[in-house]
Formats: structure tokens, C-alpha cells, sequence
């Protein structure tokens, strides 16, 4: 485990609603949360995390009923994502342990709108900072694809 | 849908047995199979990849069930990953379509041993050729620590 002792889990707030990235959230149940990310990269704007709602650190320890329920999740997210975002494709990633890319402590999984020749991999950290309001807006976009066929 | 018409699908030949590749193989089960990569990155030796026996081409068709079932054997892959490698983390990730990164028309999930400093998005076509001897020593250390607590 790598979370210190006092951990503020920036996950578990969204999860309790008492963090103004409530407004972030693209659809939950009673054991998943989807909401926008933070950190977004310049050519895959849209990019989302499904995490279990009950706190595990990493892929080690979370129960496997609880991982299938993300899996599932992440699918759902995934297929709006490329709706919404008119993408060529989906990468789904999850990291484990600072020296698995790890940095926040609530196992979490990512799902990017991908594109040919966006340079996913070779540019790895052309990342841009997003605001509230750029988050609300994919959000919103991202939940009006949940709801078509 | 991407895969040709004619497509001879090299995971499905593992999953029938009817290639030297079953030799890398680490586990399997009704629903699933693990076996070791291809390809694999130089500094994460020891990557392997878990897919449903049935041949679905990626994760927006794969029903949920069979999807929750592939990463419940992704968790167990990746704990013995840890285990074998030693690794410092562990990386899962999964492409879709050839504008997200897929080359191969049957979906399947990566598992990476992860080090401090790897350089692991960086050097992403940090690439050596495996043969067979290399793989079949992967695959038997992997399932040796499947085998122990």
C-alpha cells in the first residue's frame, strides 16, 4: 500500500458528492462512479475514469465482484466516449504502484477517445489543464451519449 | 468491425491448441486464456496478455459477463506478474480499433511489469523480438507463481 496514513482520497469525495466535481460525474450506480478527468491530454479531450465507489488502493486487493462491476463500467464509458467524441477508437489503461504510473490511491481505470496519428504514446505528457467549466461541459456531452442508441 | 473477412485469428489458434504457441500459455479456464506476448517492450520483460476463449473483436462487443471474466484472470495475471518479475507496479491496458492502437482483431488485455524508471510510455517502441525458448521460460515462471501464496 502507498497511501500515506492521513490519505485525503480525491476519489471518495467526488464519491460522497462534497467536492465541486460532483459536477464532473457522467453516471453512477450503487457500486461505480464515471466522471471526467482532471488531467487531460491535448489530442484526447474526453478522457474518463470509472472507479469502484468503496475505496481499494489497486487492481491487487480490489474483490473480483467489485472489479467486474468497473470492467463493466468501463465499457458503458467506452462506448459513449467514442459517441460523444466521434473517436477512432478507445485505450483503456490502468496503473498500479508509483512504479506502475500509479498517483492517486483509489484504483481507477482511464478510457481515451483515440485518434489515428495522435501521438498517444510518443507524446505522453502533452497534458493540458482543464477547468470546471471545460469538465461540466464534456460531462454533460458524455451523459447525452449514454442516453442514445 | 476491422478484421478481414478471411481473418485467421492467431488467439484463436492458441485457444485450439493448433499452434507452437500453446507452449505460452500460463492459464486458462472454460471462458478464458492467458499466455505470454509476442512482442515484447525491453525493460518489461515478462508481459502477457489474457482473452476470452470466444473470439469477439473488442470491447464494445464483448458481452459483460465474458468481459468480467477476462480481468478477473487480468488480476490474477497481474498478481503473478508482480510475484515472477519482482516488478515495482504493473500497467494493464487494452486497444480498440487501429486508430486506438489495435493490431490484432481479437480483443485482449495487456499485463506489464512495471519498474522505477522504465521509461515505459517514453521508449513505446522499445520492442525485441521473443522466440519460442524465451516465452516457454515466461510462461513456466509465471505459472509458478501462480502456484504459490
Amino acid at each position: 500500500m502507498h497511501a500515506p496514513k492521513d490519505y485525503q482520497c480525491p476519489f471518495c469525495a467526488i464519491v460522497a458528492g462534497d467536492s465541486e466535481r460532483k459536477r464532473d460525474v457522467i453516471f453512477e450506480n450503487d457500486d461505480i462512479i464515471a466522471f471526467v478527468a482532471l488531467r487531460q491530454k491535448a489530442n484526447n479531450l474526453g478522457h474518463g475514469l470509472v472507479v469502484p465507489k468503496k475505496h481499494y488502493e489497486n487492481l491487487y486487493e480490489i474483490p473480483d465482484d467489485l472489479l467486474a462491476k468497473v470492467y463493466i463500467g468501463v465499457k458503458k464509458l467506452a462506448i459513449a466516449t467514442k459517441k460523444a467524441y466521434r473517436s477512432d477508437g478507445i485505450t483503456t489503461r490502468q496503473h498500479n504502484e508509483p512504479g506502475g504510473g500509479q498517483d492517486v490511491w483509489h484504483f481507477h481505470v482511464h478510457v481515451y477517445p483515440r485518434y489515428r496519428g495522435d501521438r498517444f504514446y510518443e507524446d505522453y505528457d502533452n497534458i493540458v489543464a482543464t477547468g470546471m467549466p471545460e469538465r461540466t461541459e464534456s460531462a454533460k456531452k458524455l451523459r447525452a451519449a449514454l442516453s442514445v442508441d
